[in-house]
């Protein structure tokens, strides 16, 4: 099965903020990868991680960083893929504001889809609506996971109701 | 020409930060429609967009809006399509925080591609890079555009150089 | 009696939050009801809620919700009746921030009654002032409620003055 | 006509962002008045007024202030009313934090229904709402107020589709 | 001996944070009182407090408070004494973000002395220097004081070296 | 005259913020002296001015500075006067945050008595409030202003009145 | 003469608040090149700018950018060199923020020099002290330059007083 | 040896977090010193240490502050010297905002080149380029530093595959 998103991170140290992306990729019988790739620390390896991304049958990445997160942009500048980007919020961040600044506020020309802080599981799903804006069947899989998500709310609130909370709505 | 890119907006006012949007698909030669929906002040016609966008043939959905934006974030609790948010610096933003915020932190299970504030030619650009992941025409176009860009920045470096800056640089 | 008060919530984890509001409502024998309502996981269920409220009888609705916080206002753009938006700190919040201006800042011709984060009784006590607006023995006991916590104040500067603290201060 | 909203400020130079609040409670038909109370230049003052804010017959107070914004908060500290606070953004505001912060983030036992940065209309709606949740007939004018900006909105999708934006949805 | 420093909080727990400023006025022998009045829950006891002050022979007022802290500023609006304001980082405070805007942001006219989050005991120190600038016998306490921090840190200089950490630097 | 506070400020151009500093102590009848102090340009300057300080008479300093503003925080490490401290907001300080925070956190041990950003008339008051501790005549004069803020917010309540704003409220 | 300090930038439009870093090498005969170098449209001329700048003689680095400003990470993470960072408040930032920490906020590893918002001068000045610390006769012109500021203030003093400012002050 | 990099705090409790510093230069074979010197409490010694640097044979100083940090721009005011400052979150830091503000944000003519927040290590590393600017000894030691980095996360990467994770990179 071909590899359609390729996960990246600045850090092995992000890997557990980033494993639900992997995790619901899984879950949508999507192909990925998980690799360190480093802005700062290998720019070259970025580079070439970049530039093959296309060629070696990618459809979307996503990657995640902390502080002065350069990786999503970066890659950006070079794919012509969709990059979305993760901001991490990491030990010595400010509050996560770095993260969430450096990845968002791209210049005109170079976008990056940027998802909430340390919002791994919803990158993984928007790598899948993505792929699925064109593929019917990853489609209708998204539907059903919306449905799942509807079902367990109203789960939540039979059981607010069974425990004794008050209410008196009853939708139709 | 199917329309594949909803550019939807909370207010008219809104229409000149997210023309640019428009302007970069025609570019592509995407086909778009532009239109008002308020979550707030129509919420009925924003749920019905939202839940015919798919069927209507609609691949992606850029959704711009201002303060607490909503707009996005609600379109994307419906339509199964990847959904595009820019966040707009209105009159009585704080700054644009507000806009930032509201569109970017969204919970578990909802992703919105949040892009700079102000940044609809980015947004536009992006849904044409999602739409080009599955579309290589599309796809050679982006390539171009990124191209031009770096050939734009090159006539800068002369410009310069010829104004008189000194830059003794020769790339290979 | 007829259930005055809805309070709604997006997540049951926001359940420990938002009892505060519930409690207080219980003391001031205001008949509420507790259930949840997701904007973004159950947006047709969040409608039909609004729709509703006020033909079922509620006089005031209280919505917590955290991050992208889309609940208070989108219930507001629907119903008349007034909403009290609580900005919860949820865990991915960064710092509250989004929580509160996703409530406060709505646009011109939807407001939403925001309180302070977290503050899930003062939404209780506002929905008590709106209620007791209209409704003298409710709002009797009201004040019987400051006077309480004057009285509590009263007894915390005794229990300073007993335990050494210099005081010289004797009000009339 | 009873006076039923007391619209105050803690100055003079505040009246043109709250004079939007008395232009809606006029649309409303709702009696309201009109006057500076200061906190820190006139608490005596402050003190009278809220004191007697509910004997006079009122049913909700306004009030708005800029920069260390203490006027809500300490009216709300006295009356049993309930209290509509609006951040203003004043000369040497902090870019409006500070207002939004010293009226929003009350202790508990003491509420301020908080609206937007400057949003003087949206306390106004507020009030109306406040009132209209024991009045039938003004909260039918509340609900055709919000109709009527649902049809000022399909007013500008036709209005954008006759400027030659293409637009293909036909709601139902 | 005549009590120069009223030290109030809006609450009883504010009290551990506020305590370093009566030990720091202990050491410099200036009698004070330490008290709960609250802007908020005791509206009536502040006004009487704030008036009363300068006949009861205070010199200054240190008040401390957290959230939406409109403890110093209401005080200071009554009082013609100085008033030390302390934000104090309550648990549901925006990371203090509120009690300092709320403390420092006074309008024209009404000046609070404010002081670094929680930092009592400047709060302390302050009212001291406040006091010896009339006070010579005083001014030399603190002068001696300054002196004996000074002393302080030269003795971690030299533990610093005595743990091996190298330094070359010999003052004159 | 002796002169009693220093004004200082860290480049000229910071006067015309500084200037209602001057005003309104010369309103009081105080002597003071105005001078630019550059800790950063000027610092031995500024440890000598500090150091003579007390010596010289002067039983107040104020001190404004912008950006990373070190002047009020500095002259306090040397002095043991009160130190008022006024953020400027020069033109590329981050929206004022950096005057603030440079001002107002200072460590344990060395307090600076901060006022609103560019809030130089309310260090006038309060350096006037300082003296007036211990010098009843001045402290009557503070009354009599707190007395004149007070009428001129009630002549503003009359006009606004007179220019047909409805105000039913009639204090005792 | 060799080329010491390259002065980049991610876009001509930010010429205007880079060029004092070229004006003050200039003033310390620093020979100097300046061109266009974007992270996000030439990042392999970026590439090879970086990895060539020491072979090539320079030995200082000024990079500025605005916005997700990524140039002076990407250019310090492959060049040996000290790389100072200058954030440039772009039209669509974020008040400068994000600038400054997507600069700033590096991880452990590459360290970016960073000086105050649009601090291009202070840039050229930290250049030159850096080329400096090992070049004696270019360390005492920034002595002079030093001095140089402290005379300017000291004629400032001069004129305020000529100006009619009070000022007792006499250093020694 | 002589001592080439002055590692200098404002408090021994910032030891922690700056020894970093030692540790990389010690790494790098550059012999430095480490010591307190307190811009506000032992301001003279301050002065001394910024004047004799130079001639004591410095080539760059570290400076670590937190809250209103004032000793890297103080000392940056005296010496010609490159001088390093390293925002330090201390404990009622607001957020390590103030230490990150009050270090970079300096006036024009007085630069300090600002890393990370708590980036001890880096500031050590940013050091090393400074002096190896002019020492290809060091700086080729910097180069393996790198390369080092570079070969870390590669292993970094093989141990992510070799736990199963899927990764079809190949880079050449």
């Amino acid at each position: 099965m071909t590899i359609q998103v390729g996960i990246i991170m600045g850090s092995d140290s992000d890997l557990p903020v980033m494993e639900p992306a992997a995790a619901i990729l899984k879950t949508f019988g999507i192909a990925y990868e998980v690799t360190v790739v480093s802005a700062h620390r290998t720019p070259l390896r970025m580079i070439e991680y970049a530039t093959k991304a296309k060629e070696r049958g990618l459809k979307v990445i996503i990657a995640g960083a902390g502080g002065a997160a350069h990786l999503p942009g970066m890659v950006a500048s070079i794919t012509t893929l969709p990059v979305i980007g993760v901001p991490v919020k990491s030990s010595n961040s400010i509050d996560g504001w770095d993260s969430v600044l450096s990845i968002l506020q791209m210049p005109n020309g170079v976008p990056v889809a940027t998802v909430a802080l340390n919002a791994a599981k919803n990158a993984g799903i928007l790598a899948a609506q993505i792929i699925g804006a064109s593929d019917d069947t990853l489609n209708e899989k998204i539907a059903a996971y919306k449905r799942a998500m509807e079902t367990e709310v109203l789960g939540k609130v039979e059981q607010l109701r069974s425990k004794g909370q008050p209410n008196a709505f009853d939708p139709s």
